[in-house]
């Protein structure tokens, strides 16, 4: 039987999980794979944790070396998480002739170039499809099943913590604040938050995503990013009484001009699939122009769904005797040719704290007419204290420039409304 | 550049899709995946049809044989549905050393023991990602993506016929006759649909995917299959009171106790993601050990979507340099050793035409009660003409053969109750 060994390299969640599923599995994979997968080395500062795993202390190394000099050692999985050292370990071992599993995102979406240039330089594998959603296997089914389709559009719940946030104030009517509290308790998100409420967690796995899809690199710098920590629970309610739910999506589209890609909360209709897609499970809805529409949905994180895809790469590379480089864009940079579209179009919700007096939805409806924005839906609640009340509006598909010069004059309006909240609308 | 030729059997609807989508995108394959994939043959009785679709009349060959000799030829694309000639015909294209690409559940389900004897004999290549649900990547995913999980089950909505016909019977309350009418007008039903009210479709297609995931032969005379040609409007009705959406789901579980593989209406819980799979879109739900759960959703049938499976296969072969030979199992029946379950429990949904008179319920049951079947659910309607009412439960897990003594009991209890429906239940 062939024999394949593997180095961990962090004893995380995911390196965790990942030793748990090779080691519980192995009998298995004999069986079913006709391969016997067995754990050579960890690389783990904290011994301890690697001992209470079950890593017998002979098995770990002492640094990356040891590892790359190993000749036990086919492939070395990486899940440390951020750029060094992970980059100069994954490079060692390319070097060193051991294909690279990585589950390491922002890693992988700032020097994949780099990283692949190594690969096929020594002949090894570079295999990253648990670099995106976790278990749910989008990075394959690009590359190997929707690659005949020229993809139209990714749009993406890739990020668990900000759904799990969306969905519980959805669900609950409490305040960002208070469901981030509650969500750092559970550990569905961190101490420091920023990667995740932010947007850049969804940003760097857009980038991978779009830049398989549209056969172009796309750089995480090109990538238009916001976060949720600005949403209301008035916001989620105006848009559930229009028809919407309240998502952070990952959008990138490539049209006859150009390609957008962006990281936003976005409103979309309750009806799509997409809405649908709770709690902190993760999908992503590709449109090809021959598959139509595909939705992949699962656990987007996760020691288990996480290890599951590290596992698949391992058990592929171990099975498969030569490795077909991906089509992954070798360069660092987007293709001088791509033409990105920071103006796009979208429908916008605009929700406004309006003066409580005559004549000024109409001095509204005036700007907005002056900028070419046609409204699509309303809501005009009835005045409260007599001095402010909220106006919602949703706009039908504008230049998001527009919405920008509009949200500008009503603001320098005097004695009309302040433009509180702008939110994208996905129809 | 690499070049790679291939013939298409069959100019049918998915095999003029398959065609116009290698000749549109030529330019595109030879951009991304750099190669060059040229249609040297195509296999179709009807020459008009051939020509209509533009294929130039050298490339119509007049029978296998000149397919199989023609050394421009590497990949053989069949998509002409049914056992034979398509047996012959591929038997006849990996004999002659061309790889294969197949549409072909029904061959696939029945003959894939022979089929992967003679493509390993050969070493071609096998490739059969759109024998099931379409342009949805589910045996890449099964084959590569979640190969190192045991997976536990499965639950599909594989067939977009009947899908399409259970959702038009729930959104408009239409009878079964009337929705098929109409979806025979719309081409979504065939003439005869046989293939597809009764279940075949499904389960050549669950023979397939649970094969795969349990790593055994699942024949598909193993497995249990009822079509929904007895749906009432009711049933639906009641269904839905009770928070519940009826589906033809494929079924295929693998548990301590052994195997489970089946195809019947179902009840699903509404907040299932199976559940607002509409129309004639397809939807697969894996669970496995490591992954949890992974949902697959898209267009399971159609020209485009299929050939965009098919067109997936063709690069694969194209660019990889070695087939690897899937883990499907190779024999034509299952394994001596893999135990299957008949006596099966889920729960049910039963409805009886009950006589309206004091003590009916009290006697229905004592009867469940005997059987050991508890109740989760009940709707008691008001009584209509006073000698007759529906009564509806909703019942506990519990094993299929107490549900079949239970309802013989209560038909031959006199003056009780009939029983009108019994729709299994997965909540």
């Amino acid at each position: 039987m062939k024999k394949v060994g593997v180095a961990i390299l962090g004893l995380g969640v995911v390196g965790s999980g990942t030793y748990n599923m090779l080691t519980e599995h192995r009998q298995f994979y004999m069986d079913t794979q006709g391969v016997d997968v067995t754990v050579e080395n960890v690389l783990e500062l904290n011994r301890q944790k690697a001992l209470a795993l079950g890593v017998p202390e002979s098995k770990i190394a002492a640094n990356i070396a040891e590892i790359c000099s190993n000749p036990d050692v086919d492939i070395v999985i990486e899940v440390m998480g951020g750029v060094e050292p992970a980059k100069t370990f994954v490079l060692s071992a390319l070097n060193a002739g051991k294909s690279v599993v990585t589950s390491n995102k922002e890693l992988f979406c700032k020097h994949s170039h780099e990283l692949e240039k190594a690969a096929k330089k020594n002949s090894c594998g570079l295999f990253y499809e648990a670099t995106c959603v976790g278990g749910v296997p989008v990075i394959r089914t690009l590359l190997d099943n929707l690659q005949g389709n020229r993809i139209l559009s990714i749009m993406g719940i890739i990020n668990g913590t900000t759904n799990y946030i969306l969905t519980k104030m959805t669900d609950d009517g409490a305040s960002y604040e208070k469901v981030l509290k509650e969500a750092q308790k559970l550990g569905y998100a961190e101490a420091d938050p920023t990667a995740d409420v932010e947007g850049f967690d969804a940003a760097y796995k857009l980038s991978i995503l779009s830049s398989l899809a549209f056969h172009t690199k796309i750089p995480f710098s090109r990538i238009y990013r916001e976060g949720i920590t600005h949403i209301t629970p008035d916001d989620i309610q105006y848009g559930k009484q229009l028809g919407y739910v309240l998502k952070l999506l990952a959008i990138g589209k490539n049209t006859e001009d150009g390609i957008e890609v962006r990281v936003h909360p976005t409103y979309i209709r309750s009806s799509h699939p997409l809405a649908s897609v709770k709690d902190s499970y993760n999908a992503v809805y590709v449109t090809g122009d021959y598959v139509e529409d595909v939705m992949l949905y699962g656990r987007g994180a996760g020691a288990r769904p996480t290890a599951s895809a590290i596992v698949g790469d391992v058990l592929y590379c171990a099975t498969h005797p030569t490795f077909a480089y991906s089509t992954f864009p070798n360069t660092e940079e987007a293709d001088p040719s791509a033409k990105f579209i920071d103006n796009f179009k979208s429908a916008y919700y605009l929700r406004l704290n309006a003066h409580d007096k005559a004549g000024v939805l109409a001095k509204v409806s005036s700007i907005f007419s002056r900028h070419n924005i046609s409204l699509a839906q309303m809501i005009q609640e009835d005045g409260g204290d007599g001095t402010c009340v909220p106006l919602v509006f949703i706009t039908h598909r504008t230049k998001e420039k527009s919405i920008a010069k509009a949200v500008e004059d009503i603001n320098s309006t005097a004695d009309i409304a302040e433009v509180v909240s702008v939110i994208r609308v996905v129809s």
